[in-house]
């Protein structure tokens, strides 16, 4: 039969990324395509033996049904944690779980927004975010970014432009795909403007403890004096993303709102692993664990970046140089489309995401790619950026 | 500040029932509300040596993002079970994994309907559906059910006044909170009707193979020979709640539009336990399992049963018989108030959920009143018992 679908969902694609990711099972191939974090940095052992303790003591409680809001000593960690280390969170504020960064997104934009009106977000930015608002039959207005991020005369326009917006969504720290982070005078001055236009923002920070270099700069939420911001933090990237283990802070009214939306969704979060993850954050080794992904990731993204800047010829492309998180972003000269360097390359077996999988409007050409190096081994880096240099150096003619 | 709030969600309230179930942590209370399977049933043991071996052998994958649709050997599982003892499943049909039954009904609504549009659902019914069908804007149209589950003839006159309903929802198994079985004739018409009017059907089940007296009646589903049916099944009640694994079987073309609104949910449900359920089930004692799951809620609701029909004054009340599922469902006379008397034997420490929790109406008033025999122990069954008959003999006049 032929099916009618609901009008927010007819035209949703699939996440170009998730597709790739499906495609090539080949173990010769290699991926820059995931933002997956690397498996050698997940705590295995220590989860194994906190599991096994869970299970000898705590079984009835943890197999039960939990309340929507989570598992009250992991708020309260949670809560602790980030008030203690970056300054989040006021008496206003309050801190519940959720499945994963990409619910806390969809809860804040489900409580805020009604069908129609308009979230204004960086572009390019998360495909998770912007196929999350497209579901819900948000529109969405892209803000370009230069080196410092959002560009706040950009934003304004955009705000005066859509009367009807209610949301900016913005990844300000290690910016997904683009790599820039938001200025501490640029994160003043969004807090400003969405005072000015009355519009609440959702900080997305999944890889804000991800940093290798540079100096940190205060969340948007840390100078949050009126709850106007919602932040989205995530268990997926500093533990595992298959727990699904996420968490948002913002205003008690705006989360109890966002509680009674879960509710509904998933009535809570797999409570074992709530469980589980308060255990490794209070256990006391949490920072060190942190410290040592950052090593990791620190060495990955030098080796990247030192083959990109050997190999591919002058001129023929730029990338960034991130403080952290997951990514390179890298751009041809104008005219050129990252969709084809991407095909050219995955002859070769190598995956990476076209840009334009991150824009605003799907059908827009992009110049950029995203280059992910937290999951690929130092000689997956090596093959992949052998592959992707040569490929550069011949499709781009200077 | 104040806030706005979605249209949506702005007058949406908790759900009564958790907030009930939240409040009385006395340990000499004793709950009828719940709709808790018994910590008794958990197969702990069998799960932490499966959880030990996912920890020794596949961390790795079990802690990396997973695919949307789910892990494909429990999906294969789930499948090839369901086809084989219950003869659900058509070559058009396919089967993902959700995140607990809730998520499969949300889901199902959020690709079949649009804001403003109708379902019609049993009244009363799951408040989560509702609460969820209410959270995306959805309209409620309910039809009265008798010991033989909805009636065909009022469902027909719904279909009739609400031409823009894209959705019949049902729980024709043991229903909840009425208790009620839809008579395998009264299935043969509804699929009929959902085809002369065009509408699908959610067929949610969460109950269906704990049952305890009587003859097994088909699920709609495998008699649905269209793809008109989303069958929404649950892990909750046959292994435990708290891990938050569901499944949905329907169209394929169905299933691949609710994967994509599952993908900007919560990208995947937790991957360690869809591992683990699927040991589970394929590791050959499942059925075994769920026979004692049976054999102790049998042996809780007679003992209930048994009390009621002991205690409350003949003609005060009636109550049903229900084959399976958790609940009893007690209606005192016309005109007395369900809410009320959840109000007296609350002052005596005994939690029951009124009937007017799960009506289309939040105002309506129910003679009806939820009693839960699933989780409490026997000593709480007699006590809570003796407590709620006493306050029905005083209450009901007659």
């Amino acid at each position: 039969m032929e099916f009618r679908f609901s009008e927010r969902i007819a035209t949703l694609k699939p996440s170009v990324i998730r597709e790739i990711l499906k495609a090539d099972p080949d173990p010769e191939a290699v991926s820059f395509a995931a933002g997956n974090p690397s498996p050698e940095t997940f705590p295995t052992d220590e989860m194994a033996n906190i599991a096994s303790e869970i299970f000898k003591n705590e079984a009835g409680f943890a197999f039960q049904y939990g309340v929507t809001e989570g598992y009250t000593p992991l708020r309260r960690a949670t809560a602790e944690r980030i008030a203690n280390k970056h300054n989040i969170g006021r008496d206003f504020d309050d801190v519940i779980i959720v499945s994963g960064g990409q619910q806390g997104i969809e809860l804040a934009a489900k409580v805020l927004a009604n069908e129609g009106e308009t979230v204004i977000c960086e572009e390019p930015s998360f495909i998770g975010a912007l196929n999350s608002f497209r579901a819900q039959n948000l529109k969405l207005a892209g803000v370009a970014c230069d080196e410092n991020g959002m560009r706040m005369d950009l934003l304004e326009q955009q705000l005066i432009a859509h009367p009807e917006a209610r949301l900016i969504y913005t990844i300000p720290t290690f910016q997904n795909p683009g790599g820039s982070t938001l200025s501490l005078e640029r994160r003043k001055k969004m807090l400003e403007l969405a005072e000015k236009y009355d519009v609440m923002i959702i900080e997305d920070s999944p890889y804000f403890e991800l940093r290798y270099s540079g100096e940190s700069v205060p969340t948007i939420k840390s100078m949050d004096d009126t709850g106007r911001v919602i932040f989205c933090g995530s268990y997926s990237k500093v533990v595992a993303p298959g727990i699904r283990i996420g968490y948002v802070c913002g205003h008690k009214d705006v989360l109890a709102k966002m509680t009674v939306a879960k509710q509904v969704s998933d009535v809570h979060t797999n409570l074992f692993f709530q469980m589980l993850v308060e255990r490794l954050i209070t256990g006391g080794g949490f920072d060190k664990h942190i410290e040592s992904c950052c090593e990791l990731y620190r060495h990955r993204r030098d080796l990247m970046l030192s083959l990109l800047e050997q190999k591919i010829e002058r001129g023929k492309a730029v990338w960034t140089n991130p403080d952290g998180g997951l990514f390179v972003w890298l751009r041809m000269p104008e005219g050129y489309d990252g969709l084809e360097l991407c095909r050219i390359v995955k002859q070769q077996k190598l995956t990476c995401v076209p840009g334009n999988a991150f824009c605003v409007d799907e059908n827009a050409v992009s110049n950029g790619v995203r280059l992910n190096f937290s999951l690929p081994s130092d000689e997956q880096i090596v093959k992949g950026c052998e592959i992707l240099a040569n490929a550069i150096n011949e499709y781009v003619k200077l």
